[in-house]
């Protein structure tokens, strides 16, 4: 048998996982007001080669994206109480008519937060995703 | 007054910020042994443009780094249970004999784990450590 804690993990878990999804969703359709809502309000994204940015530098750059194809392998997830942490993988595709598609990928390293109202929200991002070498 | 679990949280990152100081004179001395010690056994390291690697990996290019200087900004730390994660800034001047000394820098964001003994160990890092653009 399987204690409450470890239900309640698993259920946690699984939330962050729908979050993911919601976010890919999300990404896809271009759906800021949704990305942000899955953001803390002091959320930080860590990138190669700038200075950390939060939620209103990520508003900007992806109001103006181009449209995007998205996929993630979660490759682990570790729930503590209202915090957890997710190691991932990321393969995005940028289309811009008339362009070929642009290939970015990954890996990502995330801190989540689980707010008051029990969403599972992004507060560090560590994330590595880059234009892929060579073509394919 | 404060609560006894406020004091253990204060106590815990008062470790984890003694931790990183013996990491820092351990890499400054070539202590690869005192590093491998402060790694958690499936530790990971997840740095730009190549695929993450563990703790062996760690040990191979650790025995063949120069002389090393390192000085840390420690932005942030969270503990949760025995859990925690750290934001930080690091800068490495590599020197070897004959040449200029080469400078890297970079964010970091690292989850540890504390071990039963009590002992902070880095469980997943994610190294934004690269060359510095331009000289100084």
């Amino acid at each position: 048998m399987q204690s409450k804690k470890t239900v309640a993990k698993k259920d946690d878990e699984q939330q962050i996982r729908q979050m993911v999804d919601t976010w890919l969703a999300a990404s896809k359709a271009g759906d800021v007001p949704t990305l942000l809502n899955l953001l803390a309000d002091d959320v930080m994204f860590i990138t190669p080669g700038k200075e950390p940015f939060g939620k209103e530098a990520f508003a900007t750059v992806n109001e103006q994206m181009p449209e995007m194809e998205a996929t993630i392998d979660i490759k682990e997830i570790e729930v503590v109480g209202d915090w957890a942490w997710m190691r991932s993988f990321l393969r995005v595709s940028f289309t811009q008519p008339g362009k070929d598609p642009v290939r970015h990928a990954g890996h990502i390293l995330t801190i989540l937060r689980k707010r008051p109202d029990g969403q599972w929200v992004i507060k560090r991002d560590a994330n590595f995703v880059m234009p892929e070498s060579g073509r394919s």
